[in-house]
């Protein structure tokens, strides 16, 4: 059985074609700069000539239709027709209490509309995408993973918070949590890593990249998640904020005269390493930009590192213990420095990197000494995998 | 040196009159109800008939007027003359950057002023109050001590948040914490009661009562605490919100059609312990109702209780260790159960209550088992005497 998934961003679309048996890659590609007279394209078959080229391509509908073209291109395709694909899977965002993984039918796109508000980047390219291939694929099964639909398992104590219950109930004000498929992903592959049952293990899973969040996973389940309610909440990302007092929104209003929709704009774009840096929301830049002396660079690097460290310490509470600590993402993957400096003093917890192991980056490794009482690992995140399989699950196949 | 201090409440006037000189209460009393036809009176010097009686206080001007003329009384009073009071001073909240223990000048109250959107009942009262003592109480020297004065010494990544550095600089957003006077006196009381130098220890002081807010201190300084930019942030109090996903607060204007006004006093009032429960913010009712059955009285309890152990183990990870866990405020220093909730499960932590000892209700005590790795301990806190003493130095005496 072939899935094809579709990541979405704002002005990107990446695809990738899988055949579920094995689980190997039958064609990627990627169409960036949408809607710029410099757009790229770049596509590879398995076994077939690449392509890759600079275009001028309109608007997101061009771009799902180029896709659909090479991917049935008898020269550089994968399929010799799209029957050939059984569904399209998309990790979908936010969308409130409809989570799991569905169909993407009127519902389901609705409750993405409905979230929006709170998921201004992430819901409208979705939206926009899925209707696309709606259009352009009509009768496929289109399924949505939500990002929330790890987080189902989190008990009330986690995911209420204390306003009037009323506004959960009413409103759907809970922590949802995102990033479920990358927390799932590595909590599953530390089991697999460390030879023991996931059942018997409490992990903490640290996704930091652009987007942060960690996850303390209890049984292979997750008992709570640093996002929350949006996906601005917790750690400090790129440019949005992580957790703040929620009366820094009405101050900014009374106290500077922003409407609440810039106080909005500065929480979801000036926010974050960028907010607290001026210069730049990438960690290597920052790494870079301290290194020469850069205050605010370093400040931002602290805050990032000190941010993480207490929600280790707060899950490690929250799971009655600990058994290990995974990075993922593009800092947990690659940020070697930045590991170390979250690690640091949490030796009373039994966590500790070996400097002979902790430089790995990008690949599956233990980075702790052999015998820790914590093992510290480096897990390369795979969220598609989880996406495609649980695609399969919807439409009811066997890969 | 005699020293008055005055508690300042919505409707009410606490006062207490200290002999520095072995810090005795010379007098102390309370005007309740106050703007009320059925206010109260109570009023005790030390070897004088006590007063006590109900009568009508029209406002807070004559609810000072009444404890200055009973203090001064020949029959129940405890000074000849005013000139006998060196100084008034007042535990003030929130005066954003200026903090510290201070006379309390026209700069101060500019501060209390300003900062009165996000301490909106906390601040007016004191306004209003130092007001009434300056008229009555002219030339004489009026102190302020901060309840932020403690967290001065929070580092850079504990007392920012990840938003625009601007807002920090211009705003003074930023985290302050409360409770300061609190948390040093729990502290300093820790390292006594555990004979062991101050300077040394890793302490979280978990000052839980109507209003509650933990702190990390590290060899005497705090270096993190629950509160933030305001004194709603932090685990859930009996009616405010605690940590919150900050976009709550658009969305809750957005999508159910409340004026941002409407949703700060939800927040202010109508959440905490009281929302989520919809029955009560005081931890009493809850566990009585929750013994018979009330589902949403339990979930509080559990909420409250899971909020507090995650501060407590973030706290370890930020202190890099831990040495105590002690326990102050109304439900901290007489919630057995409670306290019992919050320790289950930190056993990883060294964490441990002794069933022989843990029932310790309003003393000092230390309610871990002998020779427990981490130290617990119940301690009565006593803000006044740090006022009182901190008043001592602003005015430049000796006691």
């Amino acid at each position: 059985m072939r899935i094809l998934l579709s990541n979405v961003g704002s002005t990107s679309l990446k695809y990738r074609l899988l055949e579920m048996d094995g689980e190997a890659t039958l064609a990627q590609g990627r169409v960036e700069r949408v809607g710029s007279q410099k757009g790229s394209l770049n596509h590879q078959a398995a076994g077939k000539p690449g392509v890759e080229r600079e275009l001028h391509v309109p608007d997101y509908a061009a771009a799902v239709k180029l896709a659909i073209d090479l991917l049935r291109d008898p020269e550089v395709g994968a399929v010799a027709d799209l029957d050939d694909i059984a569904a399209v899977g998309f990790k979908v965002v936010h969308g409130g209490p409809v989570s799991g993984s569905a169909l993407l039918d009127e519902k389901v796109l609705q409750a993405l509309a409905d979230f929006t508000p709170i998921a201004p980047a992430h819901n409208p390219p979705y939206i926009q995408a899925i209707r696309i291939f709606q259009r352009l694929l009509p009768g496929k099964p289109l399924v949505g993973v939500f990002e929330t639909a790890f987080h189902r398992t989190l008990p009330e104590e986690a995911f209420l918070y204390s306003v009037p219950y009323e506004w959960y109930e009413r409103y759907g004000v809970r922590r949802y949590g995102f990033h479920g498929a990358s927390h799932r992903y590595v909590a599953e592959r530390t089991a697999a890593i460390l030879a023991r049952p996931l059942e018997e293990l409490k992990i903490v899973t640290c996704h930091l990249g652009g987007s942060s969040s960690l996850c303390a996973v209890k049984g292979g389940h997750s008992i709570d998640t640093s996002m929350g309610f949006s996906l601005q909440a917790g750690v400090p990302m790129t440019n949005r904020h992580g957790d703040i007092d929620a009366w820094i929104v009405p101050y900014m209003v009374e106290k500077a005269g922003l409407t609440l929709e810039e106080v909005k704009q500065a929480l979801a774009k000036g926010s974050g390493l960028l907010g607290l840096s001026g210069l730049s929301g990438d960690v290597r830049d920052l790494e870079e930009a301290a290194a020469a002396g850069h205050k605010r660079a370093a400040l931002a690097l602290n805050v990032f590192a000190y941010q993480v460290k207490k929600y280790i310490g707060a899950y490690a509470a929250a799971l009655g213990g600990l058994d290990a600590v995974a990075f993922a993402g593009g800092i947990g993957e690659r940020g070697v420095a930045m590991r170390r400096r979250i690690c640091q003093g949490l030796d009373f917890l039994g966590i500790a990197l070996d400097p002979s192991r902790d430089e790995a980056q990008g690949q599956e490794a233990i980075v702790s000494p052999p015998g820790a009482w914590v093992a510290v690992l480096v897990v390369p995140t795979n969220e598609e995998i989880v996406v495609a399989r649980e695609t399969v699950k919807v439409i009811g196949g066997n890969a």
